[in-house]
Parts: C-alpha cells; sequence; structure tokens
C-alpha cells in the first residue's frame, strides 16, 4: 500500500506538500496539485473512499440539509436528488435538522466544518448570515431549494406566482370571498415560502378589487393543518367563503375532508384549489397549481455539479416552471 | 502534518502494518492496532475527517439503505435514525434503492464494497443471499428494520400479532364479514410484512370460524391504493362487508374516505380499522393498531452501536411492541 512519502517522493514535493495537495487544506499551486494528485493515482494510493478522498481530494459525498423529513415536498426532494446523485456516483449525507433547535446550532458549528463535501445542498432552511458565513467556509459550493438565494446558488418555484395563478382561476369562476387555507401571514423564518404565496394571494384579490375579502385561515400547511383551519371557518354559515386557496395541496385536502364531514359539497357549495399537484390530489379529484419537487431536486444536484466545475461562476437562481391542473374541485358559482 | 510513516516510526511497525491497523483492511493484532492509533493520535493525524477516518479507522458514517423515501413510515424511521445518530456524531449516508432496479445491483457490487460505513442498517428490504454475502463482506455491523433477520440484527414488529390484533378486535364487536383492505397475499419479495398482515389476519378469522369469510380486497398499501380496493368492494351492496381491516393506517384511510364518497356512514354501516396509528389517523377518527417507526429507527441505531462495541455477539433481534388505539371508526353491528 502505497504512502503518502511515496506520493511525495514520486511527485517530486515534500511530505507537507503532498498532504497539503491531497487535503485541499492550505496553499498548493495547481500545477504542484495536479502532479501531487496524478502521482498519488499512479501509485494508486487507493485502498478505500477515505485514502480516496485524500488522493483525490474530492469525498464523492454531498451534505443535504433539510429542516423536516416527513413532508410529502421533503421526501420528493429527496427522492429526486438521491436519483441524481447515486446516478453520478456522490453518496448523499444527510442532516435532517429541525429549524431552531440545538442540533441546528452543532451541525453549522461543529460538524460542518469538520466535514469535507464536495458540494452542499440545504432544503428550504433560511441561514442567518452567521450560518451562512460557515457554510461558504466549508468552501465548498451550496445550493439551497427554496426561496433563499441571497449569496446562495438556488433551486425554486415562484411562490407568488403559483398563489397567484390559484386565486385568479378562482376569480375567474366568479368567486369573491376567497379565504387562503393554512399557513401563517406572520410566518417565522422557516416559512418565507409559506408568506410569498399569502402575498401572491393578497396581491390578486387586490387587482380584482377584493381587498375587504382578503383573509387567512391561519395552521399548519398540514392536512390536519388545513383540516382544523377550515372547520373554523365554514363552522359559522353566514360567514362562510365560498371558495378556499390551499397554502398547499395538503391543507387544501384537509379543507375537503372538512367541507365532506360538514355537509359541505364540494365543488357546488365550496371551490377548493392547492397548490403542489400532491400525490393525494388525483384522488380527491383537486384543481392544482402543480410543481415538481422531484424534479427540484434534480435540478439543485446538476446547479451543484456546475458550481463543482466553475467554483468562481456567480451565484445562479433557477425557477422551475409551474403549471393549472384543473380537476373537479373548482366550478362557478350557481 | 503527520504522515502514515510518522506514525508508523512512533508506534514501531512498518508503513504497512500501520496503513492496515489505520484503515481496517487486513489482519493486524489488536494490541498492534490499539497502538498505532494511538500513534495516530498523539501525532494529531487528522487534518479532515478522510484523514481522520485513516487514523481511527473509523468513518464515522453509518449506510441507511431503503427502498422508499416516499412513505409516512419510512419518513419517521428515517427521522428516528437521523436524530439519534447525530446526537452520536455519526453521519448517516442515504442510499434510496428500489427493489429489483439496476441501482440496487449498482450499490450491491460497486458502491458498498468500496464505501467504509461504521455500519449498515437496510430498512424493509429483503436481501438475496448474495447481496447479504456482499453487506456482510463489507464487514461493518449491519442491522435490518422490518422482518428480515436471516444472518442479521434485526428490528421489527410483529407484523401477524398486529393484524390478528386489529381483526380480533372486530369479531369481538361482532363483525364476521371482514376484508382485509390493501397489500396483496401473493406478496412479492418487497412485501413480507404484507404477507404476515395477511397470515395474522387470516389465522384470527379461522380461529373464530370465519374460514370462508376470508377476502382481501388487494391493491397498494397506499391512500390512493385503499381507496379503489375499497370502492371497489363496496360497489356491489350485496356483497358488502360491514368491517375493513386495513394493511396500513394509509390504506384504511383510502377506505373511509371512499366509503364516505360512496354515502356508507362509518362505523354505523362500516367499520374501519388500521395498522400503525400515522399522523392523519386521529384526523379520520381511525380505530388502529399503533407501531412507533421513529422509535424503531432509534432502535435500529441502538443495536447497531452494540454491533459496533462488540463485533463477534450473536445476531440479536429486537421486537417493538405495538398496541390497540381505540378511536371511533369502528363500532358493534347494529
Amino acid at each position: 500500500m502505497s504512502t503518502i512519502a511515496d506520493v511525495a517522493a514520486r511527485a517530486g514535493v515534500s511530505k507537507a506538500t503532498a498532504s497539503r495537495a491531497l487535503s485541499g487544506n492550505g496553499y498548493v499551486s495547481p500545477e504542484t496539485r495536479e502532479r501531487v494528485r496524478a502521482a498519488a493515482v499512479d501509485l494508486s494510493y487507493v485502498a478505500h473512499s477515505s485514502a480516496m478522498s485524500l488522493a483525490t481530494g474530492r469525498s464523492l459525498s454531498v451534505g443535504v440539509i433539510m429542516p423536516s423529513l416527513a413532508r410529502w415536498f421533503s421526501a420528493e426532494l429527496l427522492a429526486g436528488m438521491q436519483d441524481a446523485l447515486f446516478a453520478e456516483g456522490y453518496d448523499l449525507v444527510l442532516y435532517g435538522i429541525r429549524e431552531g433547535s440545538a442540533e441546528r446550532a452543532r451541525l453549522f458549528e461543529h460538524i460542518l466544518p469538520r466535514r469535507r463535501f464536495d458540494g452542499i445542498i440545504a432544503v428550504g432552511i433560511q441561514p442567518s448570515a452567521h450560518e451562512l458565513e460557515r457554510l461558504l467556509q466549508v468552501s465548498s459550493p451550496v445550493v439551497s431549494i427554496g426561496p433563499y438565494s441571497e449569496g446562495t446558488s438556488a433551486v425554486s418555484i415562484d411562490d407568488a406566482v403559483a398563489a397567484r395563478i390559484a386565486t385568479e382561476h378562482l376569480i375567474d369562476l366568479g368567486h369573491r370571498d376567497i379565504v387562503l387555507l393554512g399557513g401563517r401571514a406572520d410566518a417565522a423564518t422557516h416559512a418565507v415560502g409559506d408568506k410569498r404565496r399569502f402575498d401572491g394571494y393578497r396581491a390578486a384579490m387586490i387587482a380584482a378589487g377584493l381587498d375587504e375579502h382578503v383573509r387567512q385561515a391561519s395552521g399548519p400547511p398540514t392536512m390536519p393543518g388545513g383540516y382544523e383551519a377550515a372547520v373554523r371557518v365554514l363552522g359559522d354559515r353566514r360567514k362562510r367563503p365560498t371558495a378556499f386557496v390551499g397554502i398547499c395541496d395538503e391543507a387544501a385536502i384537509g379543507g375537503i375532508v372538512a367541507a365532506r364531514r360538514l355537509g359541505i359539497a364540494v365543488p357546488a357549495e365550496l371551490s377548493v384549489i392547492g397548490i403542489d399537484d400532491h400525490e393525494h390530489a388525483e384522488m380527491f379529484s383537486l384543481t392544482t397549481v402543480r410543481q415538481h419537487p422531484r424534479e427540484q431536486g434534480a435540478a439543485a444536484v446538476r446547479l451543484l455539479r456546475e458550481r463543482m466545475e466553475h467554483p468562481d461562476a456567480a451565484a445562479a437562481q433557477v425557477t422551475l416552471p409551474i403549471e393549472l391542473v384543473a380537476r373537479s374541485s373548482t366550478s362557478g358559482i350557481r
């Protein structure tokens, strides 16, 4: 088995220089780095992945930071990233870290600085200025997924446009009393996407002269969250809206389940539209604005690979297309 | 920066021996291994995780192989493993590999043999004899989650008992025409758990003298799968059962949604019980047999850690408890 000394001798450099060249820590001229790496390859200085990593300066692994693993969107994203990374021979190292947790601080302060990744994908987290600095110090390229793009390359949809399309669909059908179901207008840092959806909804309402109808039934962007918010709003029939825009499909489906339980016919008495095209949307005949999280995961990997090849290129933002999918949960006012 | 030559000199062994000791590849006596590792630590032969891995013979990472990422069960398991591994300072390297795919062959033939993990957790996959051999060749301890325990340590619930408890609950309420909703009796390799649930259901039916009522409405163990299977079975009112045992909560919830759509009252006209205690069970008032996938993930990590400490101990199987959770989707026959 070749050692670092063998590699150094073959490359005609000191062992310290060879170590620097292979580890990527400390300055070595590009020419020397190449010579050392070539020597390492010639000498088969590769017994397993750790040695490979030292030899090539690459870890063949990508760190993925996600605040939640348990939602449909996250699982689809993860599957998209997994497939794309696996196809390119990269390992996916997963950090499922909750917002504001002690784990999160430990990740940014102690774990990431000691790991060597060829790249990092940060999903739906809004890094603080300090965290972002930490991430960029790790020196691998960073790509984020979601509406957080300062300083990093990012893949996202336009959340405001998605909510505007959904709201305008209902307005076109003649609805005026349209409630945004789920999410929170006073969005905490972890829900910037929800905040932008609220903005898109409100903009469409105001543009149609429906300012006084702007109303959000707050709640978690989940099926139970949408269910409970819908029961609250639908409970008083004199204040009952004629339509819901779900902050996401899961909230919208919760709204449909709530309506059925209360004996309110969808879409005859209540139209419901979502945002996502969730795997359950078809089953509930849900009209929605489709996004493709699996494709977003793959796009993030493509963007990351480009950043690996061209580390000095300016940060790039990729906005993926969305589209209205008309099913039968929406209809005109009778 | 210290090199392998420095470490070898300090430990009083050849460079080849030091390499073997640090890499874990090839035989070195335990005493020598300890001496080399101590020398590596003394010399701070640690610049980053790759060097650390060489120095300690540990990669501080665990490989997790899962056939599906997109189900509630998988996501909860993954979160449980993630939290437990992170707390112990281990990285989770995720391989989301579909059953029977080309990726799966590549994983077992080319990827795993070249990676160094301190342990591997295989979720719900049934390795072939050849794959199992490959896994065990990787030499790290292997723990599986799910009903596949040959040759490996495993964490699971008793699927047959879970289905028996669910079925007996309905029999105790006076039901006789009880259909198993979802899953497939002719289970493919990826659905051994579903097969065992069918066995538990059938055993309970036979024990109650209900042999001729044994009936499975086959379909994917998902909400849409349960929905479609339920519509099929409920469509002909002369053959309509009085109760469903869902192969899992998602199938059971699909059955409830189908019943509501068809105007069949749950539980007055149809009782439905599931297995899981899915996050949506509460919202559908679903009676179910609860399991804790998050806890199963944590238990798998504990078992793996024990196997790391005691690599020569016999394979251990851990069966986690399950319990009936009575909500209001089941009732006696009127």
